[in-house]
């Protein structure tokens, strides 16, 4: 029988907890839930969150996103023996999570310290047919005699945030002695968030009820057979005051109507609606190691899971919701990684995530000028509000005692130019002109605003100073080169739009053309390098390999203070070469090369957004192993040995990259004005490569061997493709023979 | 050799993890912190309290003593295997509280699940000495190789109530790469509290540090030889802003001016301080059954560590500061159950106590006021403001799915005249007329103006209606036999000390001679019993032995709703013979004896404070059987094998009943204004029994035997005693010869 598709968990290792729940994490864009176990160990961290629901613990903190009242965990004792994996034996293990059907399982043989052996099943999933359902079931078979088996469940509001409590127990409730219901409040956003369950148990359990330290518990005993199964099904149902007037009435209907249901029922038409996103979304690899095609699904499943497609008020945050890792907030990882594969399989999710920022569009322009810049300046950070939610320090200093700033709020302004290329790549792949000539032009214009302001005229020349690029380990630092093209692109496509849609703001095109003329862009040096910033090619050199053997780890913290890093060439992640991979026609492709050599070398590769972009840019230099072993540890970056790599969630942008990687590294599409074109850049292990294709309205379907290139319309236009350099025009479909 | 005096834990049971985490709390009536293993395990609950450090998580919560940043925790990992007592094996394991030191040691073997085995030994302390310090040592040696021992440990401030989040992480420093320190603050009451760690590990360790999620971290590294002990010691510190004005700086200073000199000279001045408690205050029983004299001990070591005798801000928890049970409120038990040991044994902390009331007489009459009455109205629980903090709502009623309200608020009143009756027993066994006639006037009269706006007037007679008695399980009844005797005991006081005073306020005297005279006391019916209260004899009558096989645990609760348990004559607790107890010359023996057989066949013991106030009334009945049952039943309430008793605390009235049934049962001391009377009844089992008494400025010691009764006087005056009814002038020393 062929193994499903999934993420397998083979063994129980308490070092892999905490990596497994943010792997194993379900979700459906509004509701998260980390793949932690039923029973409780030491340092199992549960979480469950429901996308936009912030809340600051006290006023002078940032908004984090709340671990809600869980509905997941269960006390269970068999026959008197506390049911626990590190007690008695773990006979047998298997945890999966399935690509297919989005439900977790796990199922053990277990033999108590008295003796016995039991099999339990745990299944589990969050409903992708309705965003507001999470079902467990547990199935419990007692093999070698018959057993009593005690279940304690319900709905536990002792969580919290690593300790911070955010929200208010109003009510708990019990209705017909069969559904529990607890509504709460968070304490400072005033979000109403009411969580209802109904507990089904074979008819000859005993049942008692109670509510006591924020604790509404349903406690079933049942004696059973053996070989009897014993089978407890617990549908969940969550609603808040974001989306509804009265979560606490509709919570309860939810759970009457679906219970009925059963898990079963449930679950498939969860199922069915995970059958459709893989057969629309889907990238098929067809490798010599099927590690890839793993890496591939799970990259989408989060990113499936993470978007909240449901509702243009929230966002993506840089842990999805599968753990409260940067606190839940949206970073630029949202529009440069994860944006594109929502835009190129369906760009109305990828048109909500633009709306979010055009929501918040006056609090970015409240930002600026309380910076004493003009236009609209995003946040770093961003969460339901859309203020500034950058936390104000970070990490203790060893040396001094003390908390050190966190710089990116004031000065990582990289984010309003990665905004506005969101919003222009929108733009050239689905032709919304009433997105762009209402949003998106606002955007792009308070954005090109705030460049304007921002620069520093030095003897004629303007300069951006003191800005910190992606690069973190490089701060405060005068003309930035992707800050300072990215602005340039910023303002000329503002300009560009402005014309196309006759808008006659005269001092903003003044401006503009003054800006676009007297920016200073950092060009190539004699070794053709072209300079990080101002003065990062003067700086001195180390070797960096002990640190890239940690890479992740931030190990060169240990060593070296900030203070001292900021004077060396180290590089966190990539920064030009971001740059070469957001704008490929800057350079010409021998530029390319040596800056992604150089800079690589340079580079510690300790942000998880690095790998896949090296990938990228290394496939499109045609150096096909650098790319493909990049794109593997890109993989591995979740889903490698760490244990502890993804404690507090997974990577979302790095996952987004995974997808852009194959898209735009192996690939290697690039979407024109007038045509897409493509020039592959297949990995020599891959056999082929297929995926799916939205473009301004068409459906398109590509697959890629080393030997053909074959697209397939699905739907819409006819449309111009080039292939390798030769235009084609496909109508319906199109094969093209094509050499490495 | 003697095995030393303390309580044993001889095997690891998750089971009992709470109970015994209680059990074996440390503390200084300043600093409490619960016996939890450094380890974590899923379900153990830390807490560390400070007392009179309260707060409310929410505005219509009420107070809770606040469970602070964590010190005691470790995270032990030895050659890359967790330490923890369910992985691998436990070859050998013995856990102690030593009463004569007060430290808390655990012995262990250990092998790991790689087949090494290590030797742990665990010390802990809170000391008696300094009142802010409380110390750790670690010891570990590998047994049959050479080890890597990685320890991490800090300040965790994850440590919640329950759930609830009291503390806002003001600032956390380290000091030098040694000392670590966080500074929180309450996040309603405004306490700052200060906790400050030095932690000392051989110099061949590799110490790292970290400050994350609310945790200040050190990581500690070290490699050991085969048989060499790798040593660690953390001194930490506590200081709060409601002793001195800057916790931060006190808290550092003392960590650096202690450390020097190490865990074991901070102990040797702790125990000294715990051996002159002993010497002092010890009772000392000879039985055939040795628990009698552990169950003793253990109760005076923990009235000792629950009492704040270091300032008067603050009185007793009904759990001391071993857990969050009753959210560290302070009920009657403090004056009834808590006082007399000190009152008898070092009579300035009673004083403190009753000045703890005296400085919340000011609310105790807003009280009064709001709730329309006159004088005084005490809070049934109270905290720091010395306003009501009883909680509005109780367990989840199943059947309504509703929660219920708690009436003890509205109608437990009789806390009123237990007050007053603390303070005419701390000046009849004081003669402190500098209190008496100032603070103690002032609660008498303010509590008997009380008692007379109190009553209504029915033909004539004064009747109090709509009360609570000690039996909680009778609510809102008229004439409780026990609020109405007590009342008039506390006008009747009231007025006595008036005169003694002078005091001129002649309204006061004319309303409460009117009250005395017509204030109606149930006078027993034909069959010589006390009505409880107007109709409780005539309530329904059902077999309650089931439930007093559970007694406790409230199992009638289950099968009956709290309005039908009201409509039958059940106790909760000893009501009647609470009365008895505390005024054994209202009634005859006669009627004593009919009384006790009645209403304890009708007491489920429920209450904690219900067995040892039976064990007392029973020996005065001369059923001496009865009465040790009663007793050895009340010492096993914390002490017993139930290993749910005490998860959140241990139960501080009961503990101070077993010293009241020694000194007030079996020696059976009466304080008579001229004279001590004492008629022993000593039970079966005992030999002797031995204990301390301080009274009108005398020390006092005395041996009873079933033969001698021995009284040595230490210090002060002459005295008059009366032994078994015959009057003797005490001297220095006095040896008489009785026979049960």
């Amino acid at each position: 029988m062929k193994k499903k598709r999934g993420i397998y968990e083979h063994g129980f290792d308490l070092h892999y907890l905490n990596k497994y729940a943010s792997l194993l994490a379900l979700g459906n864009g509004y509701l998260g839930i980390r793949g932690t176990h039923e029973e409780d160990y030491t340092g199992q961290n549960r979480g469950m969150y429901v996308a936009g629901v912030y809340n600051k613990a006290t006023a002078n903190e940032p908004s984090e996103i709340v671990n809600l009242p869980d509905i997941s965990g269960m006390v269970i004792e068999i026959d008197g023996q506390p049911f626990s994996l590190l007690q008695g034996e773990v006979v047998s293990y298997e945890r999966v999570l399935h690509f297919e059907t989005g439900e977790l399982r796990r199922e053990i043989v277990w033999r108590s310290k008295a003796g016995a052996r039991y099999q339990l099943l745990f299944q589990r999933f969050v409903s992708k047919h309705d965003l507001h359902v999470a079902a467990l079931k547990v199935t419990i078979i007692s093999l070698d005699k018959q057993a009593e088996i005690k279940i304690v469940t319900g709905i536990d509001a002792q969580q919290t945030n690593f300790g911070k409590q955010h929200v208010i127990e109003e009510s708990v409730r019990v209705y017909n002695e069969e559904i529990i219901q607890g509504v709460y409040q968070t304490t400072e956003s005033g979000v109403i968030v009411a969580i209802a369950a109904g507990i089904h148990v074979p008819e000859t359990s005993k049942v008692t009820f109670s509510a006591k330290n924020r604790q509404l518990l349903s406690g079933i005993s049942c004696k059973v057979a053996q070989a009897e199964p014993f089978v407890l099904e617990k549908i969940g149902t969550v609603y808040t005051s974001h989306e509804c007037d009265d979560p606490e009435t509709i919570s309860l209907e939810a759970v009457q109507t679906l219970t009925p249901k059963g898990y079963d029922g449930l679950l498939a038409q969860s199922a069915a609606m995970w059958q459709e996103f893989w057969q629309l979304k889907r990238v098929s690899i067809t490798s010599s190691n099927e590690f890839d095609q793993t890496a591939m699904d799970f990259a989408l499943y989060h990113i499936e899971i993470m978007t909240p497609a449901h509702d243009e008020r929230f966002s993506i945050g840089a842990k999805g919701l599968t753990g409260e890792g940067y606190k839940g907030h949206v970073f630029w990882d949202t529009e440069i990684f994860l944006a594109p594969f929502h835009l190129y399989t369906e760009p109305e999710t990828a048109k909500k995530l633009l709306q979010y920022r055009y929501k918040h569009l006056q609090e970015a322009k409240e930002k600026a000028a309380q910076n004493k810049y003009e236009g609209a300046l995003f946040p770093w950070e961003s969460a339901f509000t859309g203020k500034e939610e950058t936390p104000e320090f970070a990490a203790i200093n060893i040396r001094t005692g003390t908390r050190q700033k966190v710089a990116s709020a004031l000065a990582e302004h990289h984010i309003v130019a990665d905004i506005a290329f969101a919003v222009v790549q929108y733009y050239e792949s689905t032709i919304d002109e009433d997105f762009m000539k209402n949003e998106g032009l606002a955007l792009l214009k308070e954005t090109a605003r705030f460049w304007i302001s921002r620069t520093v005229d030095e003897g004629g020349k303007l300069s951006i100073h003191d800005v910190i690029g992606p690069d973190e380990y490089t701060e405060h630092i005068n003309n930035n080169a992707y800050t300072n093209y990215l602005a340039y692109y910023n303002v000329e496509q503002a300009l560009y739009f402005m014309e196309q849609y006759m808008d006659e703001e005269a001092e903003l095109f003044e401006k503009g053309r003054d800006f676009l003329k007297r920016l200073y862009l950092p060009e190539p040096n004699d070794e053709q390098i072209i300079p990080q910033d101002d003065t990062f090619l003067t700086k001195s050199e180390i070797d960096l390999s002990p640190y890239k053997q940690k890479q992740g780890s931030q190990a060169i913290l240990l060593d070296y203070s900030r203070k001292e890093v900021n004077e060396m060439q180290i590089l966190k992640q990539a920064d030009v070469v971001m740059l070469l991979y957001l704008l490929p026609d800057l350079f010409s492709s021998e530029i390319v090369r040596k800056n992604l050599f150089y800079y690589e070398e340079h580079t510690i590769h300790d942000s998880s957004l690095s790998k896949a972009i090296h990938a990228i840019v290394a496939a499109r230099c045609d150096d096909y192993a650098a790319a493909y072993r990049f794109f593997q540890e890109a993989c591995l970056i979740d889903l490698g040995t760490n244990p502890r790599s993804s404690d507090e969630g997974i990577h979302a942008a790095s996952l987004g990259a995974i997808w852009l990687a194959a898209i735009f590294g192996f690939a290697n599409m690039t979407m024109r004005a007038d045509r897409l074109a493509l020039t592959p850049k297949l990995p020599a292990n891959w056999k082929e490569l297929k995926f799916p294709l939205s473009y301004q309205g068409r459906k398109l379907e590509f697959k890629l061997t080393h030997q053909i290139c074959e697209i397939t319309k699905l739907s819409g236009l006819e449309l111009k493709i080039e292939i390798n350099g030769s235009l084609f025009e496909l109508k319906d479909r199109l094969e093209v023979e094509i050499t490495d």
